[in-house]
Protein backbone atom coordinates (compact mmCIF):
# COMPACT_ATOMS: atom_id res chain seq x y z
CA UNK A 1 0.00 0.00 0.00
CA UNK A 2 1.43 3.65 -0.76
CA UNK A 3 0.09 5.17 3.11
CA UNK A 4 3.69 4.13 4.40
CA UNK A 5 4.89 5.66 1.18
CA UNK A 6 2.70 8.78 1.50
CA UNK A 7 3.84 9.74 4.92
CA UNK A 8 7.62 9.58 4.17
CA UNK A 9 7.45 12.07 1.02
CA UNK A 10 5.37 14.47 3.45
CA UNK A 11 8.23 13.75 5.75
CA UNK A 12 10.18 14.90 2.70
CA UNK A 13 9.45 18.25 3.34
CA UNK A 14 11.51 18.96 6.40
CA UNK A 15 15.88 18.89 6.08
CA UNK A 16 15.87 16.47 9.37
CA UNK A 17 13.99 13.39 7.32
CA UNK A 18 15.80 14.01 4.06
CA UNK A 19 19.36 13.98 5.94
CA UNK A 20 17.68 11.07 7.81
CA UNK A 21 16.26 9.12 4.60
CA UNK A 22 18.93 9.89 2.35
CA UNK A 23 16.02 11.00 -0.12
CA UNK A 24 14.71 14.10 -1.67
CA UNK A 25 11.59 14.75 -4.11
CA UNK A 26 11.13 15.95 -7.28
CA UNK A 27 7.71 17.44 -8.59
CA UNK A 28 6.33 17.94 -12.35
CA UNK A 29 6.98 16.38 -15.59
CA UNK A 30 10.52 18.44 -17.10
CA UNK A 31 12.07 17.45 -13.46
CA UNK A 32 11.14 13.87 -12.98
CA UNK A 33 12.46 12.90 -16.76
CA UNK A 34 16.06 13.75 -15.75
CA UNK A 35 15.55 12.15 -12.31
CA UNK A 36 17.46 8.66 -11.86
CA UNK A 37 18.20 6.86 -8.62
CA UNK A 38 14.73 6.93 -8.24
CA UNK A 39 13.27 4.63 -5.23
CA UNK A 40 9.20 5.52 -5.60
CA UNK A 41 6.99 7.84 -7.19
CA UNK A 42 3.15 9.41 -7.13
CA UNK A 43 1.05 10.59 -10.41
CA UNK A 44 -2.94 11.24 -10.53
CA UNK A 45 -5.29 10.16 -13.37
CA UNK A 46 -5.38 13.62 -14.13
CA UNK A 47 -1.94 13.64 -14.88
CA UNK A 48 -2.07 11.62 -17.67
CA UNK A 49 -3.68 13.44 -20.34
CA UNK A 50 -1.31 13.23 -22.88
CA UNK A 51 1.21 10.87 -24.63
CA UNK A 52 4.32 11.93 -22.89
CA UNK A 53 3.22 11.85 -19.16
CA UNK A 54 1.75 8.44 -20.10
CA UNK A 55 5.19 6.92 -21.72
CA UNK A 56 6.89 8.17 -18.94
CA UNK A 57 4.74 6.74 -15.97
CA UNK A 58 5.26 3.69 -18.19
CA UNK A 59 9.00 4.38 -18.19
CA UNK A 60 9.40 4.61 -14.88
CA UNK A 61 7.29 1.96 -13.86
CA UNK A 62 10.13 -0.58 -15.23
CA UNK A 63 12.07 0.40 -12.74
CA UNK A 64 10.64 1.76 -9.71
CA UNK A 65 6.90 1.34 -8.06
CA UNK A 66 4.34 4.40 -9.38
CA UNK A 67 1.39 4.54 -7.09
CA UNK A 68 -1.69 6.66 -8.74
CA UNK A 69 -3.01 8.90 -5.63
CA UNK A 70 -6.16 11.01 -5.88
CA UNK A 71 -5.49 14.60 -6.79
CA UNK A 72 -6.51 15.77 -3.27
CA UNK A 73 -3.96 13.77 -1.54
CA UNK A 74 -1.52 14.86 -4.08
CA UNK A 75 -2.15 18.37 -2.73
CA UNK A 76 -1.49 17.62 0.71
CA UNK A 77 2.21 16.08 -0.20
CA UNK A 78 2.87 18.79 -3.19
CA UNK A 79 5.68 21.56 -2.16
CA UNK A 80 3.74 23.71 -5.35
CA UNK A 81 0.78 25.69 -5.42
CA UNK A 82 -0.63 23.77 -8.54
CA UNK A 83 0.89 20.82 -8.58
CA UNK A 84 1.39 19.02 -12.43
CA UNK A 85 0.15 15.75 -10.49
CA UNK A 86 3.84 13.44 -10.94
CA UNK A 87 6.38 13.40 -7.96
CA UNK A 88 9.25 11.39 -7.65
CA UNK A 89 11.62 10.32 -4.50
CA UNK A 90 15.26 9.90 -5.58
CA UNK A 91 18.14 8.89 -3.54
CA UNK A 92 20.32 11.63 -2.18
CA UNK A 93 23.96 10.69 -4.33
CA UNK A 94 27.24 12.88 -3.41
CA UNK A 95 30.33 12.31 -4.94
CA UNK A 96 33.91 11.49 -3.97
CA UNK A 97 36.99 14.29 -3.92
CA UNK A 98 38.28 12.02 -6.62
CA UNK A 99 35.40 12.78 -9.20
CA UNK A 100 35.65 16.36 -8.36
CA UNK A 101 39.01 16.88 -9.32
CA UNK A 102 38.38 15.25 -12.71
CA UNK A 103 36.85 18.77 -13.68
CA UNK A 104 38.81 21.73 -14.54
CA UNK A 105 36.86 24.20 -12.41
CA UNK A 106 35.51 23.71 -8.96
CA UNK A 107 32.77 25.88 -7.50
CA UNK A 108 32.74 26.01 -3.98
CA UNK A 109 29.57 27.61 -1.50
CA UNK A 110 30.56 29.11 1.10
CA UNK A 111 27.20 29.54 3.63
CA UNK A 112 25.31 30.44 0.56
CA UNK A 113 21.34 30.30 1.87
CA UNK A 114 19.02 31.26 -0.87
CA UNK A 115 17.39 28.24 -2.54
CA UNK A 116 16.75 29.99 -5.52
CA UNK A 117 20.51 31.44 -5.79
CA UNK A 118 21.90 27.97 -4.63
CA UNK A 119 19.29 25.96 -7.66
CA UNK A 120 20.48 28.44 -9.88
CA UNK A 121 24.61 28.32 -9.10
CA UNK A 122 24.47 24.02 -9.46
CA UNK A 123 22.10 24.46 -12.94
CA UNK A 124 24.88 27.04 -13.72
CA UNK A 125 28.02 24.94 -12.78
CA UNK A 126 26.30 21.80 -14.45
CA UNK A 127 25.59 23.74 -17.35
CA UNK A 128 30.04 24.63 -17.22
CA UNK A 129 31.10 21.14 -16.20
CA UNK A 130 31.94 22.06 -13.08
CA UNK A 131 32.20 19.90 -9.61
CA UNK A 132 30.60 21.49 -6.81
CA UNK A 133 31.68 21.29 -3.07
CA UNK A 134 29.03 22.65 -0.45
CA UNK A 135 30.90 24.09 2.54
CA UNK A 136 29.55 24.80 5.88
CA UNK A 137 26.58 26.94 6.69
CA UNK A 138 24.80 26.67 2.87
CA UNK A 139 21.55 25.80 2.06
CA UNK A 140 20.21 21.57 1.66
CA UNK A 141 20.54 21.31 -2.08
CA UNK A 142 17.69 18.66 -1.91
CA UNK A 143 15.68 21.33 -0.64
CA UNK A 144 12.25 21.23 -3.16
CA UNK A 145 13.39 24.72 -3.86
CA UNK A 146 16.66 24.21 -4.72
CA UNK A 147 15.77 21.46 -6.76
CA UNK A 148 13.43 23.39 -8.52
CA UNK A 149 16.02 26.26 -9.58
CA UNK A 150 18.37 23.43 -10.46
CA UNK A 151 16.33 22.39 -13.38
CA UNK A 152 17.56 18.68 -12.70
CA UNK A 153 21.16 19.73 -12.82
CA UNK A 154 21.28 18.34 -9.02
CA UNK A 155 20.84 14.53 -11.05
CA UNK A 156 23.65 15.50 -12.53
CA UNK A 157 26.36 17.05 -10.97
CA UNK A 158 29.09 15.78 -9.12
CA UNK A 159 28.75 17.45 -5.69
CA UNK A 160 30.07 16.75 -2.36
CA UNK A 161 29.99 18.43 1.40
CA UNK A 162 33.20 19.28 3.51
CA UNK A 163 34.06 21.37 6.13
CA UNK A 164 36.50 25.05 4.95
CA UNK A 165 39.41 23.13 7.15
CA UNK A 166 39.05 19.81 5.07
CA UNK A 167 38.07 21.74 1.30
CA UNK A 168 41.59 24.13 1.66
CA UNK A 169 43.51 21.58 2.22
CA UNK A 170 42.38 18.89 -0.46
CA UNK A 171 43.05 21.39 -3.08
CA UNK A 172 46.66 22.37 -1.92
CA UNK A 173 47.38 18.92 -1.70
CA UNK A 174 46.25 18.77 -5.48
CA UNK A 175 47.60 21.97 -6.58
CA UNK A 176 44.06 23.49 -7.34
CA UNK A 177 44.40 27.38 -7.61
CA UNK A 178 42.09 28.81 -5.17
CA UNK A 179 40.33 31.72 -5.82
CA UNK A 180 37.55 33.65 -4.11
CA UNK A 181 35.39 36.33 -5.48
CA UNK A 182 35.47 39.25 -3.17
CA UNK A 183 35.16 43.31 -3.61
CA UNK A 184 38.18 44.09 -2.01
CA UNK A 185 40.80 46.92 -2.72
CA UNK A 186 43.47 43.80 -3.29
CA UNK A 187 41.52 41.69 -5.51
CA UNK A 188 42.19 41.17 -9.40
CA UNK A 189 39.67 41.64 -12.21
CA UNK A 190 38.29 38.44 -12.72
CA UNK A 191 39.23 39.09 -16.57
CA UNK A 192 42.25 39.80 -16.32
CA UNK A 193 43.16 36.73 -14.51
CA UNK A 194 44.41 33.73 -16.56
CA UNK A 195 42.74 30.65 -15.39
CA UNK A 196 45.06 27.78 -17.47
CA UNK A 197 45.50 25.98 -13.93
CA UNK A 198 43.07 23.56 -12.46
CA UNK A 199 40.47 25.85 -10.65
CA UNK A 200 38.66 26.49 -7.36
CA UNK A 201 36.30 29.64 -7.10
CA UNK A 202 34.46 30.21 -3.85
CA UNK A 203 31.52 32.29 -3.68
CA UNK A 204 30.05 33.51 -0.37
CA UNK A 205 26.40 34.72 0.98
CA UNK A 206 24.94 38.07 -0.08
CA UNK A 207 25.08 39.21 3.64
CA UNK A 208 28.72 38.09 4.41
CA UNK A 209 30.24 36.80 1.54
CA UNK A 210 33.22 34.71 1.84
CA UNK A 211 34.55 33.56 5.24
CA UNK A 212 37.84 34.68 6.90
CA UNK A 213 39.11 30.97 6.62
CA UNK A 214 38.63 31.22 2.96
CA UNK A 215 39.62 34.70 1.95
CA UNK A 216 43.11 34.02 4.48
CA UNK A 217 43.52 31.28 2.23
CA UNK A 218 42.45 32.37 -1.60
CA UNK A 219 43.59 35.04 -4.17
CA UNK A 220 40.73 37.35 -4.43
CA UNK A 221 39.23 38.20 -7.85
CA UNK A 222 36.02 40.91 -8.26
CA UNK A 223 33.60 42.10 -11.06
CA UNK A 224 33.96 45.83 -12.06
CA UNK A 225 30.55 47.30 -11.73
CA UNK A 226 30.03 50.57 -13.57
CA UNK A 227 26.32 51.85 -11.91
CA UNK A 228 25.36 52.44 -8.36
CA UNK A 229 25.26 48.81 -7.11
CA UNK A 230 26.78 48.19 -4.27
CA UNK A 231 26.89 44.23 -5.52
CA UNK A 232 25.82 41.47 -7.57
CA UNK A 233 23.57 38.99 -6.93
CA UNK A 234 25.19 35.86 -6.24
CA UNK A 235 24.39 33.50 -8.74
CA UNK A 236 24.70 36.65 -11.27
CA UNK A 237 28.53 36.61 -9.97
CA UNK A 238 28.81 33.35 -10.29
CA UNK A 239 27.64 32.81 -13.64
CA UNK A 240 30.07 35.63 -14.77
CA UNK A 241 33.02 34.09 -13.31
CA UNK A 242 32.38 30.52 -14.13
CA UNK A 243 31.61 31.31 -17.82
CA UNK A 244 34.72 33.07 -18.20
CA UNK A 245 36.77 30.50 -16.42
CA UNK A 246 35.33 27.97 -18.78
CA UNK A 247 36.47 30.07 -22.11
CA UNK A 248 39.68 30.18 -20.87
CA UNK A 249 40.27 26.72 -20.05
CA UNK A 250 37.76 24.63 -21.81
CA UNK A 251 36.73 21.17 -20.41
CA UNK A 252 38.27 17.87 -22.13
CA UNK A 253 36.73 14.80 -21.56
CA UNK A 254 38.81 12.62 -19.49
CA UNK A 255 39.35 8.80 -19.90
CA UNK A 256 39.59 7.19 -16.47
CA UNK A 257 43.41 5.60 -16.64
CA UNK B 1 -5.07 60.77 9.12
CA UNK B 2 -3.38 57.93 7.95
CA UNK B 3 -6.72 55.30 6.91
CA UNK B 4 -6.46 56.31 3.20
CA UNK B 5 -2.85 55.82 2.61
CA UNK B 6 -3.52 52.43 4.49
CA UNK B 7 -6.13 51.39 1.96
CA UNK B 8 -3.57 52.90 -0.96
CA UNK B 9 -0.90 50.52 0.34
CA UNK B 10 -3.40 47.65 0.80
CA UNK B 11 -4.60 48.12 -2.86
CA UNK B 12 -0.79 48.61 -4.69
CA UNK B 13 -0.24 45.13 -3.90
CA UNK B 14 -2.66 44.52 -7.13
CA UNK B 15 -1.30 45.39 -10.89
CA UNK B 16 -4.50 47.08 -11.54
CA UNK B 17 -3.66 49.98 -8.75
CA UNK B 18 -0.42 50.00 -9.64
CA UNK B 19 -1.04 51.14 -13.02
CA UNK B 20 -3.68 53.37 -11.85
CA UNK B 21 -1.84 54.98 -9.02
CA UNK B 22 1.49 55.11 -11.31
CA UNK B 23 2.87 54.41 -7.60
CA UNK B 24 4.48 51.30 -5.97
CA UNK B 25 5.60 49.76 -2.22
CA UNK B 26 9.53 49.61 -1.57
CA UNK B 27 9.59 47.14 2.13
CA UNK B 28 12.55 47.09 4.49
CA UNK B 29 14.98 49.39 5.49
CA UNK B 30 17.93 48.62 2.62
CA UNK B 31 15.75 49.06 -0.19
CA UNK B 32 13.77 52.22 1.39
CA UNK B 33 17.47 53.36 1.65
CA UNK B 34 17.60 53.49 -2.29
CA UNK B 35 14.22 55.08 -2.44
CA UNK B 36 13.50 58.74 -4.31
CA UNK B 37 10.24 59.73 -5.97
CA UNK B 38 8.77 59.25 -1.97
CA UNK B 39 4.71 60.10 -1.90
CA UNK B 40 4.10 58.73 1.69
CA UNK B 41 5.14 55.62 4.13
CA UNK B 42 5.31 53.96 7.19
CA UNK B 43 6.88 52.21 9.84
CA UNK B 44 6.28 50.59 13.25
CA UNK B 45 7.57 52.16 16.60
CA UNK B 46 9.31 48.67 16.80
CA UNK B 47 11.42 49.53 13.95
CA UNK B 48 13.05 52.44 15.22
CA UNK B 49 15.25 50.04 17.34
CA UNK B 50 18.49 51.52 16.19
CA UNK B 51 19.93 54.52 15.01
CA UNK B 52 19.97 53.89 11.70
CA UNK B 53 16.43 53.39 11.48
CA UNK B 54 15.80 56.42 13.70
CA UNK B 55 17.88 58.43 11.02
CA UNK B 56 16.04 57.02 8.38
CA UNK B 57 13.02 57.52 9.17
CA UNK B 58 14.10 61.38 10.52
CA UNK B 59 15.53 62.27 6.90
CA UNK B 60 13.12 61.04 5.15
CA UNK B 61 10.36 62.85 7.59
CA UNK B 62 11.59 66.15 5.70
CA UNK B 63 10.34 65.25 2.82
CA UNK B 64 7.38 63.04 2.73
CA UNK B 65 4.59 62.06 5.54
CA UNK B 66 5.86 58.84 7.79
CA UNK B 67 2.97 57.37 9.51
CA UNK B 68 3.32 55.52 12.44
CA UNK B 69 1.59 52.47 12.62
CA UNK B 70 0.94 49.37 15.04
CA UNK B 71 2.91 46.28 14.18
CA UNK B 72 -0.32 44.30 13.27
CA UNK B 73 -1.56 47.01 10.80
CA UNK B 74 1.67 47.07 9.17
CA UNK B 75 1.75 42.98 8.82
CA UNK B 76 -1.76 43.62 6.61
CA UNK B 77 0.04 45.89 4.50
CA UNK B 78 3.17 43.59 4.32
CA UNK B 79 3.67 41.84 1.11
CA UNK B 80 6.83 39.91 3.34
CA UNK B 81 5.95 37.22 6.42
CA UNK B 82 8.55 38.89 8.81
CA UNK B 83 8.13 42.12 7.94
CA UNK B 84 11.11 44.53 8.88
CA UNK B 85 8.55 47.52 10.00
CA UNK B 86 9.14 50.17 6.92
CA UNK B 87 7.68 50.87 3.97
CA UNK B 88 7.85 53.24 1.11
CA UNK B 89 5.43 54.27 -1.25
CA UNK B 90 6.93 56.24 -4.51
CA UNK B 91 6.05 57.32 -7.76
CA UNK B 92 6.60 55.18 -10.77
CA UNK B 93 9.07 56.52 -12.95
CA UNK B 94 10.18 55.79 -16.71
CA UNK B 95 12.26 57.73 -19.17
CA UNK B 96 12.42 58.28 -22.62
CA UNK B 97 14.13 56.63 -25.81
CA UNK B 98 16.29 59.32 -25.13
CA UNK B 99 17.58 58.39 -22.08
CA UNK B 100 17.84 55.09 -23.18
CA UNK B 101 20.01 55.74 -26.48
CA UNK B 102 22.12 57.31 -24.08
CA UNK B 103 23.61 54.19 -22.63
CA UNK B 104 25.87 51.99 -24.41
CA UNK B 105 23.77 48.64 -24.22
CA UNK B 106 20.19 48.60 -24.21
CA UNK B 107 18.71 45.65 -22.69
CA UNK B 108 15.29 44.74 -23.94
CA UNK B 109 13.40 41.65 -22.17
CA UNK B 110 10.84 40.03 -24.26
CA UNK B 111 7.84 38.28 -22.15
CA UNK B 112 10.13 37.77 -19.16
CA UNK B 113 6.92 36.76 -16.43
CA UNK B 114 9.24 35.28 -13.36
CA UNK B 115 9.39 38.25 -10.85
CA UNK B 116 12.67 37.12 -8.95
CA UNK B 117 14.31 37.16 -12.61
CA UNK B 118 13.07 40.32 -13.88
CA UNK B 119 14.12 41.79 -11.11
CA UNK B 120 17.66 39.66 -10.77
CA UNK B 121 18.34 41.56 -14.57
CA UNK B 122 17.46 44.70 -13.56
CA UNK B 123 19.74 45.03 -10.48
CA UNK B 124 22.91 43.89 -13.11
CA UNK B 125 21.51 46.14 -15.99
CA UNK B 126 21.92 48.79 -13.54
CA UNK B 127 25.64 47.54 -12.14
CA UNK B 128 26.48 47.47 -15.76
CA UNK B 129 25.34 51.11 -16.72
CA UNK B 130 22.62 49.79 -19.31
CA UNK B 131 19.38 51.36 -20.52
CA UNK B 132 16.06 48.98 -19.94
CA UNK B 133 13.28 48.57 -22.30
CA UNK B 134 10.21 46.35 -21.44
CA UNK B 135 8.92 44.52 -24.27
CA UNK B 136 4.92 43.29 -24.47
CA UNK B 137 3.84 40.61 -21.83
CA UNK B 138 6.93 40.87 -19.65
CA UNK B 139 6.51 40.86 -15.66
CA UNK B 140 5.19 44.60 -14.25
CA UNK B 141 9.03 45.46 -12.50
CA UNK B 142 6.64 47.21 -9.83
CA UNK B 143 5.46 44.42 -8.27
CA UNK B 144 6.64 43.91 -4.81
CA UNK B 145 8.81 40.61 -5.57
CA UNK B 146 10.35 42.59 -8.31
CA UNK B 147 11.51 45.38 -6.39
CA UNK B 148 13.02 43.38 -4.33
CA UNK B 149 15.09 41.19 -6.49
CA UNK B 150 16.13 44.47 -8.04
CA UNK B 151 17.62 45.32 -4.64
CA UNK B 152 16.69 49.24 -5.40
CA UNK B 153 18.66 48.91 -8.91
CA UNK B 154 14.71 50.02 -9.72
CA UNK B 155 15.22 53.56 -8.62
CA UNK B 156 18.66 54.25 -10.68
CA UNK B 157 17.55 52.08 -13.75
CA UNK B 158 16.44 53.86 -17.16
CA UNK B 159 13.62 51.86 -17.74
CA UNK B 160 10.92 52.56 -20.86
CA UNK B 161 8.00 50.27 -21.99
CA UNK B 162 7.40 49.69 -25.62
CA UNK B 163 5.68 47.25 -27.84
CA UNK B 164 8.45 45.39 -30.27
CA UNK B 165 7.55 47.06 -33.38
CA UNK B 166 8.68 50.51 -31.72
CA UNK B 167 11.45 49.25 -30.14
CA UNK B 168 12.38 47.90 -33.17
CA UNK B 169 12.27 50.80 -35.60
CA UNK B 170 13.90 53.12 -32.66
CA UNK B 171 16.64 50.78 -32.90
CA UNK B 172 17.23 50.93 -36.55
CA UNK B 173 16.65 54.72 -36.47
CA UNK B 174 19.36 55.18 -34.20
CA UNK B 175 22.19 52.83 -35.65
CA UNK B 176 21.98 50.32 -32.80
CA UNK B 177 22.93 46.80 -33.43
CA UNK B 178 19.84 44.20 -32.53
CA UNK B 179 21.38 41.08 -30.69
CA UNK B 180 18.74 38.45 -29.38
CA UNK B 181 20.41 35.84 -26.90
CA UNK B 182 18.96 32.21 -29.07
CA UNK B 183 20.26 28.88 -29.02
CA UNK B 184 19.92 28.38 -32.73
CA UNK B 185 22.46 26.80 -35.38
CA UNK B 186 22.89 30.28 -36.90
CA UNK B 187 23.40 32.24 -33.68
CA UNK B 188 27.31 33.40 -33.08
CA UNK B 189 29.03 32.13 -29.83
CA UNK B 190 28.53 35.43 -27.83
CA UNK B 191 32.06 36.39 -26.86
CA UNK B 192 33.52 36.40 -30.30
CA UNK B 193 31.11 39.13 -31.45
CA UNK B 194 33.44 42.41 -30.95
CA UNK B 195 30.14 44.61 -29.60
CA UNK B 196 31.58 47.89 -30.87
CA UNK B 197 28.36 49.62 -31.73
CA UNK B 198 25.62 50.95 -29.58
CA UNK B 199 24.21 47.63 -28.98
CA UNK B 200 20.67 46.33 -27.93
CA UNK B 201 20.12 42.78 -26.76
CA UNK B 202 17.35 40.95 -26.16
CA UNK B 203 16.19 37.97 -23.71
CA UNK B 204 12.96 35.92 -24.19
CA UNK B 205 11.27 34.28 -21.39
CA UNK B 206 13.07 30.50 -20.69
CA UNK B 207 10.03 28.31 -22.23
CA UNK B 208 9.52 30.48 -24.94
CA UNK B 209 12.68 32.35 -25.57
CA UNK B 210 12.51 35.63 -27.78
CA UNK B 211 9.53 36.18 -29.90
CA UNK B 212 9.82 35.54 -33.73
CA UNK B 213 9.76 39.48 -34.62
CA UNK B 214 12.69 40.29 -32.45
CA UNK B 215 14.30 36.81 -33.93
CA UNK B 216 13.77 38.02 -37.52
CA UNK B 217 15.32 41.88 -37.06
CA UNK B 218 18.14 40.50 -35.10
CA UNK B 219 21.92 38.90 -35.26
CA UNK B 220 21.33 35.68 -32.43
CA UNK B 221 24.36 34.95 -30.14
CA UNK B 222 24.13 32.46 -28.25
CA UNK B 223 26.42 30.87 -24.93
CA UNK B 224 28.37 27.25 -25.38
CA UNK B 225 27.16 25.32 -22.76
CA UNK B 226 29.56 22.02 -21.83
CA UNK B 227 27.20 19.96 -19.52
CA UNK B 228 23.96 18.23 -20.31
CA UNK B 229 21.28 21.33 -19.33
CA UNK B 230 19.17 22.60 -22.18
CA UNK B 231 19.77 26.15 -21.24
CA UNK B 232 20.74 28.43 -18.64
CA UNK B 233 18.20 30.51 -16.04
CA UNK B 234 17.24 33.62 -18.27
CA UNK B 235 19.01 36.06 -15.44
CA UNK B 236 21.70 33.88 -15.54
CA UNK B 237 22.40 34.45 -19.43
CA UNK B 238 21.86 37.95 -19.21
CA UNK B 239 24.67 38.41 -16.66
CA UNK B 240 27.07 36.32 -18.80
CA UNK B 241 26.09 38.54 -22.15
CA UNK B 242 25.61 41.91 -20.72
CA UNK B 243 28.74 41.54 -18.95
CA UNK B 244 31.08 40.79 -21.83
CA UNK B 245 29.86 43.19 -24.02
CA UNK B 246 30.33 46.06 -21.13
CA UNK B 247 34.02 44.85 -20.75
CA UNK B 248 34.50 45.00 -24.41
CA UNK B 249 32.18 48.60 -25.01
CA UNK B 250 32.81 50.25 -21.66
CA UNK B 251 30.51 53.17 -20.72
CA UNK B 252 31.71 56.40 -20.91
CA UNK B 253 30.16 59.20 -18.45
CA UNK B 254 28.65 61.46 -20.76
CA UNK B 255 28.30 65.32 -21.08
CA UNK B 256 24.76 66.46 -22.35
CA UNK B 257 24.99 68.67 -25.01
Amino acid sequence: MSTAKLKIAQKLKLKKYRDEFKLFVAEGLRLCEMANEIEFGFYTAEFLKNDRAKNFVEKVKTCATLYEIPAATFEKISDTKTPQGVMLIARQKFSTMEEILQKNLIVALDAVHDAGNLGTILRTSEAFSCGVVLLEDSADIFNPKVVRASMGAIFNLPVIKMTRTDFLSAMKNSNVEILAAALDSTAEIYYNHDFTEKTAVIFGSEAAGVSAEILNAAKKIYIPMTGRAESLNVATAAAIIISEINRKNPPVLKTKD
